[in-house]
């Protein structure tokens, strides 16, 4: 297996505290799914009545617990989610399906609860069969120790090689109300030999119908979760989930049951910062990270051309080990515009590292401080912007650099 | 700049020997580009009716001396090519026109010929202006000195960071006689700090129309260099030319004017080999590069499926890194194969690693030996083929690995 890594240099200074969220409580234990000395299993529990909504990989070879999940989206209904590392249950054909079926039975006879309101994911090796009945032996003990705190236990079940936990808290006003939106999420870590999957979970206890929910979160990943990259590849699990509970609506807090109610506007706000603070703490604690980059494009036809060219200079190798490299080279960024296949105009391109413009015109700005450009490519958080004098259309991604260490990480656990 | 590299352990044993293509004459010199000490200027002069054709970057940003080729191709005749190294005229603006032009009339001045037969390409750093008249002071040596052979200095002053120069030559029957093919090429090398590019030259002395050269070479390079990848960058510069003198028509070979004669059939077969063969080579002189890796996708829904298929595959870095590893690591491929985003039935998925079959029907494959596929994964060239199982559509690409040395190569040259 991989070495064990130091925390990542980007990791948040401290971790937040996350007071409860009525209607959640967490448990955390060690079934042995591949590593006996940690733990591997998160079981989350939900009051009678919490609504779900989810957004899945777009991999067109999902994992069983994806293909679990989204069938039972339909419901709206969650009463109990278990996540596991150590075993990603993804390419295991027939026994795949058979574990995950075996694994929601198991939740919901300790629960109490119907199969079809138990929703699973799980992370870690590839191909190989998941022994469900691993998660027997640690079940009654969960169910039973599970409590309103623990966020940072539960954060830190579900990694796999992330270097720290991902944990990120948001108040919003509904009606005259206060609730509260809390999360966790696991990255870009590898389990060697395997990939690298997204996990998040997000919870509240603001009472939102779950066709609410689905509308808002999916409009939410857009500018977050599927705004990040740390290599492009896409894995067969990424599941990102929002649970809620519903129980502010007794402390007054208005039920909400259509996507356009005005009293949203607050929790909107908020879920958008949760995501993207979870989402930003994943890319920096991407493998062999050492540089957060921002990249916004500005000027572009529109939106989805901004996007698909800022996506190609984020997933541009040559991008990314220029920016380890600590130099600007607005040449590759130019090259990564290029090949995105949108609208551009080499001589109305202009590019800015950290405020300070390089390129503009068709060439290289004369009038540019190197020293400035220099001092400003050694920090830890890179802004990188691309102005296409196009249009109007304007996206922003998040990526980390590419380095020595992602290759050592994903090409060397065999040595 | 970056460290001289040693020479990749992919390169080819031995280099052809390449004999003379009657009415092609080659010359090179010292212009002194970028660097003193070395050759950066190559001239290639026709005779008069040689004919051309040529395919380009996709970019929407290509450098100038592109726009100028693809403007000069409606003539369909040549007389002259002029390719340096050391500066690529690319994002250069106004300025990069005139370089150009300047170094157009150069040329044309020199050989007799008019500017609109004069063809020209330029590889190395981006961004910066590239100063014409450095091409006046060797211009009347390199046009008198031009002569028939000289291949393999040819192919090493259009180097940049490429760690061995790149040629390949065919015999091809047309109608009674032997007509040859012969070209060269340079590759995924950078020159420091700047991107890198695919530039190659092919000749021949069958007499075919420039219109036939076009379909017969856009249908090729289908096969060969559009199906390669290094690390998914496509540079600004990228630039096929084929050029055809048709001095065989004097010794009997028949005047082609229409793609679909029959004559041409062993033509096309040489023509598909020399740039297979090329690409081929530049992949193996890929960055870093230390394994060659030749991907095939059979099962696909059609072939445009497969060749998405296989190019996700090629461009992953879980799985480049993985073979840098040589570890036969499905589960990537798995991954890469779904975010492909075409159609794909984890069920009936089946890989081969050297043709060892790792993984089918949506699991590993319990039969196969550890050892034998640990021991096909130490070879330099590894095929991996994948059958996604639901139709006839098939593709094949190359690509190498992603090394430490590859980030080196692309991110260390400041320190």
């Amino acid at each position: 297996m991989a070495k064990a890594a130091p925390v990542s240099p980007l990791a948040p200074k401290t971790y937040p505290e996350i007071p409860p969220i009525e209607g959640v409580r967490f448990a955390v234990g060690q079934a042995g799914v591949r590593y006996a000395d940690r733990t591997d299993v998160m079981l989350a529990l939900f009051d009678p009545g919490t609504q779900v909504a989810g957004v899945f990989t777009r991999s067109k070879c999902p994992s069983a617990p994806v293909d679990w999940c989204r069938s039972r989206l339909e419901g709206g209904k969650a009463r109990a989610l278990l996540v596991n590392s150590g075993n990603a249950n993804a390419f295991t054909g027939k026994a795949g399906k058979e574990a995950v079926k075996a694994s929601a039975k198991l939740v919901a006879a300790a629960v109490g609860a119907p199969e079809k309101h138990v929703f699973l994911a799980s992370t870690g090796v590839i191909g190989e069969p998941l022994d469900a009945s691993k998660f027997d032996g640690v079940m009654d003990r969960l169910v039973t120790s599970a409590r309103p705190d623990g966020w940072r236990e539960a954060a830190s079940a579900i990694m796999t090689t992330d270097t720290y936990p991902k944990l990120s808290t948001r108040v919003a006003r509904l009606g005259e109300v206060e609730v509260r939106i809390a999360g966790i999420a696991k990255g870009a870590g590898m389990i060697a030999p395997d990939m690298a999957t997204m996990l998040s979970f997000v919870f509240t206890d603001a009472p939102i119908a779950a066709e609410v929910l689905q509308t808002l979160l999916s409009r939410s990943v857009r500018g977050s979760f599927n705004s990040i990259t740390v290599d492009s590849d896409t894995s067969t699990s990424d599941t990102l989930l929002l649970f809620a509970t519903g129980a502010a609506e007794k402390r007054g807090a208005p039920w909400i049951e259509k996507a356009s109610d005005r009293a949203l506007a607050d929790f909107r706000r908020a879920l958008d910062e949760v995501l993207l603070d979870l989402a930003q703490q994943v890319v920096k604690d991407g493998e062999g990270a050492r540089k957060f980059v921002e990249i916004t494009v500005d000027g572009a036809e529109n939106a989805a051309a901004a996007k698909r060219i800022a996506l190609s200079i984020a997933n541009s190798p040559l991008v990314k080990t220029a920016i380890a490299g600590e130099d600007a080279n607005w040449g590759r960024v130019v090259m990564a515009v290029g090949k995105a296949g949108e609208a551009a105009d080499r001589d109305k391109l202009a590019i800015w590292f950290g405020g300070v413009r390089v390129a503009h015109k068709g060439q290289r700005d004369p009038d540019y401080d190197e020293a400035q450009v220099s001092e400003i490519m050694k920090r830890d958080e890179i802004a990188l912007r691309v102005d296409l004098g196009l249009g109007k259309g304007s996206a922003r991604v998040w990526t980390c650099d590419l380095t020595k260490e992602y290759v050592a990480i994903n090409g060397d656990y065999r040595s």
